[in-house]
């Protein structure tokens, strides 16, 4: 029996690429981008590459994997996130994997653990702590997005019984603002505080603040335990995914060994996207820390441009140090939404991504001040 | 600056593929396979395409998703498992995913709930349930990898004071046995439970049994709750992915509305692959029912040959009905590895996948026997 598609099913695909080619060229709200032309690497998807199991515990039967590569891109990781040789990953399906995996090993290790995370944290962060079934509290956020540090003593305060387990935001979905690692570790010591845990939400300033010259205090040197990246964000993967991070002598108390796959069953998910790793390494080897420094510096300067053009025309814009993410006001809603761009309150965003151009900054200006 | 992969970057890809091309031709241990060629899917790739939040649920401000072919594929698969109109689902990123989700639904809706699940369980369920906090209980498997239902009985009969959460295999990952739900609810009658839920694991099966003339109850005409089901074993896909269907009056407890997408925070992982909901829609539009009845049957005459053949040099090897796993003994453990064999105690399996040929067989079985 030959199989084939029939006529209106390829007219039906014709036009979803119509429209999403359509779509594409008004993004500029969410942290979506393309960096480059992954065509060189759709071989692979000639086959099922399923990276199940651990990368770096790769023993099992099933070898079309590419462990091997996924474990490069974890080093690369771990370096400019100055990781010393205690850190173990893998690569995600994206931002909520690596946010349920270090609130899981949190969890895991604090039972009873209180987790605090600030009201401008990611909406999908309450549904993981729902998921996995831990206590948490929300603490205030100052009205930049950064964390209420007030509030979070005073909480932490009443707490005291319990190990703190931190949901840091490093660059907040709405307004980019770092969650200040070195105020909150005071804090924790203020309070005689030794056993705690701290996760970094870094899904897109985790790219951006390693390749700039005065960056807050987000990685492994600043005392995280565990920190989650996205993949598509800005490095540009063309489909979701992410890493993950973590302490590796913490890492091992949830490790177990499975028989069926030979390896440990470590990821929080089993069968896990082989070919994600492979655009990950692509990317990091095409560009380099030259290039995404170079990249983070365009970005910055297309974000300040917007900044003034939005002056010019008597709105108030702005952003944090080291972010692309430029915050001005909601107004305008018809041509927000032809741009994509993402609301919250009175606030609306636009990110400099690397594929946002001046001229689409005057092209999206105009039309909102018309 | 102009970026590009330098020679010794390239000439790495090129060896992983090689391997992997090369690792490709000996591949029966695993239900991974390649039905059709996705390269006139490709142009796809070259946006990020995300499909973040509910598909039918579809309002945010993001509009690079394919949430309608995403509604397409589980309306199809809605329709083959019996469902009537209280139904929903959406495209996981495969099975672990889809089983994680079933359980969080039935933590959700009974906080106290004992999860029952046998011993010949996929191996990352133990790891869910210690994700999600779930109660649970390990109830033996009979030698031919069912759920032994007196266990089942008498440890529910010691737990009437809580409901019941059955995590059904259809399908077990090593022998292809199918938990049988007629029996199950037997028992849950006979001891007159009212409040409980039932989670079918059909990762395999799932695609399997909609196309046999007599299939085992399995679906939602069976009394399931929800489903999990891999798009990247029977249909497959090029990578990892899959799908979960469960009532809609039970999924609305645990929805949410989100102003930042505009929609509902309702699947387990946010950023979601865009992509492999099109690799779903444009299988199951190429085969159609009718083109999946003839690969199940072909499976089936495969499956049936090896075991002959099996038989020819003095092995026993069995397969449960409908299912396309033969169960031989495990000998020989060089040429099990060299085929990427499963192993499991003093058993190993071959799937008989739409890409595995009498030839094939052939071939294995000798060196096996050698």
């Amino acid at each position: 029996m030959k199989h084939a598609l029939s006529e209106t099913g390829q007219k039906h695909l014709d036009q979803l690429l119509d429209r999403i080619m359509k779509d594409a060229g008004y993004m500029l709200g969410y942290p979506a981008t393309k960096t480059l032309d992954f065509s060189p690497l759709y071989p692979f998807l000639g086959f099922l590459v399923n990276n199940i199991g651990d990368p770096f515990a790769s023993a099992g039967c099933f070898r079309l994997n590419t462990h091997d590569m996924e474990c490069e891109v974890i080093r690369w990781f771990a370096k400019i996130l100055n990781a010393d040789d205690d850190v173990w990953g893998y690569v995600t399906s994206g931002g909520t994997e690596g946010n349920m995996y270090g609130l899981y090993l949190a969890r895991e290790l604090f039972p009873n653990g209180m987790v605090y995370y600030s009201e401008d944290t990611h909406y999908s962060v309450s549904k993981i702590l729902r998921m996995v079934n831990a206590r948490s509290i929300m603490v205030k956020s100052r009205p930049d997005g950064e964390m209420d540090y007030e509030d979070l003593a005073a909480t932490i305060a009443i707490h005291r019984d319990v190990p703190p387990i931190i949901f840091a935001n490093i660059g907040t979905t709405m307004k980019g603002a770092v969650d200040n690692l070195d105020t909150i570790k005071a804090i924790l010591k203020d309070k005689a505080i030794a056993r705690y845990y701290i996760h970094a939400d870094a899904a897109l300033s985790g790219m951006i603040l390693p390749f700039v010259d005065n960056p807050q205090a987000f990685d492994f040197s600043a005392g995280i335990d565990s920190i989650s990246i996205s993949g598509h964000k800005f490095p540009g993967a063309p489909m979701p995914c992410g890493v993950v991070l973590a302490r590796r002598s913490l890492v091992n108390r949830v490790a177990r060994s499975v028989e069926y796959i030979g390896t440990n069953d470590t990821t929080v998910l089993g069968s896990r996207n082989g070919v994600t790793p492979i655009f990950l390494w692509y990317i990091i080897h095409t560009f380099g820390e030259p290039g995404f420094r170079d990249m983070v510096r365009k970005c910055f300067s297309v974000a300040d441009y917007a900044i003034k053009k939005f002056s010019q025309k008597n709105l108030q814009a702005w952003r944090h140090e080291n972010s692309v993410t430029v915050v001005f006001p909601r107004i305008n809603e018809e041509v927000l939404q032809k741009w994509q761009i993402a609301l919250q309150g009175g606030n609306a965003h636009l990110i400099a991504m690397p594929h946002v151009t001046i001229e689409k900054v005057d092209e999206f200006i105009e039309e909102l001040t018309a």
